[in-house]
């Protein structure tokens, strides 16, 4: 069953915020066999969003919009869907006696312009905003549907899960749809198609290749009229791409690289720490961003001077002889790392995120090692240079697939 | 002069890729007098790409794409714009040649697959890549543009900044929007609001204020027929909006706190060390992603367990004592890596990232000190609990803004 997200809001245009509403909405449709076939955003201009709105309502049994629910004249979700199922507006009296409550509680008078939030229209009932003051509608007109949301994420997300989720699941019988994300890492975008290429092209299951900062990903949509249909597509799909790309494979679905590695320091029962130069503390961001991490992870040193490197362990020799930016050194900072705060294994980055140049190496230059009570390894890495926070965030993504690397292969 | 974005993508529907081009894209046409009308997000769907860019071709003088230039089959833009146009795709002997030297410049043979990327239509030129293999498309008929870039945000921008906005000026003229974003600290948005009431309403410039993590904003746009016009319209509220806010002003336009800081930082010939616990080395990743920090920024500890603060100078009887979350071990913490690493100041940041509690303390307690020569100051902050991340972005936020005051105070 087919669905669309319309967003409103001038701010949205202006790039001044992100509409992360949609795309907590779009997560979340295919399980309640929703297909999501176009997300709009469009600015508080009447004429447009009725256009946009009328167009999504006529040939979707799903519309959702976002925004334009508060007080002031520049929110018109509620003029939107009147004019576009050609109904007036009047104020209900129960909504209306349910704001001045609100705003009693709150120990005030309700201001006069608020009471557009009690408005209604013949085809619409109010949802319920225990977050805040705007009712959602629930709007329902030939037997098509538009739900309309407010804008700010702790109020959409009550509403979504408590009032409007069970209302779609009512509705929506038969149509299942499962995904599955294969994460790969080491292989080319064309080249993982073409591995890929007996599975792709089929319609259900859907197979797309998506480019990553961490790696191509493989994503599997299955559709059913149940779970197990679903699931009977999905599975053998599921199981011969695994097969493919058996050991460039990663991570599935939504597990990231570091949620990975915290996973397998823990099964392995590993203590971790970091020295950190060109990436500051991103690595060790990542890697705490992980809830729980503090079973495995025991800290870090930016080392973001020599002395300091220095002083952490780094033998000033290797400084001196090969450069701090330089393979051994990224080794001795791995073991230094270890040693210093009494872990398994250490991970050290050394490089150069630019713009200028460091030791006569350019910019986009990474050493990463990796150290265990048996050995220090280190690797080079040479990333585009054109940005510095690039720099540093592709060589955090490449150090920790490679700490994912040795805990791996060292099973 | 009126524009609409298209980007494609089945993963920006299915909610796992955000759209951030767009929003990047949308906070830089005004300055180029292109106003954005609409946003549309389609999934890898030839029918429903075509449907979209066809409508916003029609009535658009600049329609810009994103995405769906890879290699693969689901990458359909230039199929789209082909249809739209109703021209066929050739390979293009130049853009051939490109492509197989920049693989063989990788010592990799190019796929078959990839020679996708050297399609042209005749109303159609290539904008190189610098960041990648596939080039974008300059598409023209009827004297009206499609500008068709890569997905990848690194390749975007760089195509945006340094082939597609000198060509959009030469083409867009008698129209320019000029925007001055003030960035203020400590002030409620209402408080804001009414402070700035005189120049608020205006049509031309226009005055709107969004609430942000670090304090509300102030944003001015002025529209003239010329550079000159636009300008003297801006400098006049600009300087006026300066006035009224005087010290709460931290920023302006692009500007972060972590640029702010660094800047004070280096004015004033002072070197920053930090401690960090629960934000594990996020502020130092802020810090260290603005260019020649390292000639301020001296380095860091993440101290993820006790024995760790401990070994780096917080007195043991403090954490007995007060527990490691807590505003004497902040600022010991602060006091500590200035000491450690022989910095000017230092920071240092405790707290409970969550989900779950620690030393009886909620999620989203945090404590952070600034230390300097003179003495060493804690405050507490209580933040929102639901989200581990923005537990640990807004301590970061927080800790660079009690260190900028620090900065200021101390001038």
């Amino acid at each position: 069953m087919y669905a669309e997200i319309v967003a409103s809001g001038t701010e949205l245009l202006m790039g001044e915020t992100q509409d992360t509403d949609s795309s907590y909405l779009g997560a979340r449709l295919p399980a309640l066999g929703l297909e999501l076939r176009q997300i709009t955003l469009v600015g508080d201009d009447m004429e447009r969003y009725v256009e946009v709105l009328e167009r999504s309502w006529k040939r979707n049994p799903f519309t959702f919009t976002t925004g334009g629910l508060g007080p002031t004249v520049d929110d018109v979700t509620r003029e939107a869907i009147a004019q576009v199922f050609g109904e007036q507006v009047y104020v209900d009296g129960q909504q209306r006696q349910v704001l001045i409550d609100l705003f009693k509680s709150r120990s005030t008078e309700m201001p006069v312009r608020n009471i557009k939030q009690a408005w209604l229209i013949p085809s619409a009932r109010a949802i319920p905003n225990r977050m805040g003051t705007a009712p959602g509608w629930w709007a329902e007109k030939e037997g098509r549907v538009i739900v309309a949301m407010p804008g700010p994420p702790r109020e959409l997300y009550e509403m979504w899960e408590g009032q409007v989720v069970p209302q779609i699941k009512e509705r929506v019988k038969g149509s299942v749809v499962l995904t599955r994300t294969i994460k790969t890492i080491g292989l080319g975008e064309a080249l993982v198609d073409e591995m890929a290429t007996e599975v792709l092209g089929i319609q259900n299951p859907y197979v797309g290749t998506y480019a990553k900062p961490d790696g191509i990903y493989l994503r599997v949509i299955a559709r059913g009229s149940t779970e197990g249909e679903a699931q009977a597509l999905l599975a053998p799909v599921d199981e011969k791409l695994r097969r493919i790309f058996d050991k460039s494979v990663w991570g599935i679905d939504d597990e990231t690289v570091e949620e990975r590695v915290g996973t397998l320091l823990h099964q392995q029962g590993l203590t971790l720490a970091t020295m950190e130069s060109c990436t500051g503390g991103q690595l060790a961001d990542l890697i705490t961003n992980v809830a729980g991490s503090s079973r495995y992870y025991k800290g870090g040193i930016i080392s973001y001077t020599n002395e300091l490197k220095i002083a952490s362990g780094v033998p000033a020799h290797l400084i001196e002889t090969h450069g701090a930016v330089s393979e051994p050194v990224a080794a001795a900072m791995a073991q230094a790392a270890r040693m210093r705060l009494n872990a398994d294994l250490g991970v050290g980055i050394t490089g150069v995120a630019g713009p200028e140049a460091l030791e006569g190496k350019p910019p986009g230059t990474v050493f990463i090692g990796v150290a265990d009570a048996k050995a220090a390894k280190a690797s080079a890495y040479r990333f585009p240079a054109n940005n510095r926070g690039l720099v540093k965030r592709r060589a955090v993504t490449s150090a920790l697939l490679a700490l994912r690397g040795h805990l791996t292969s060292a099973v």
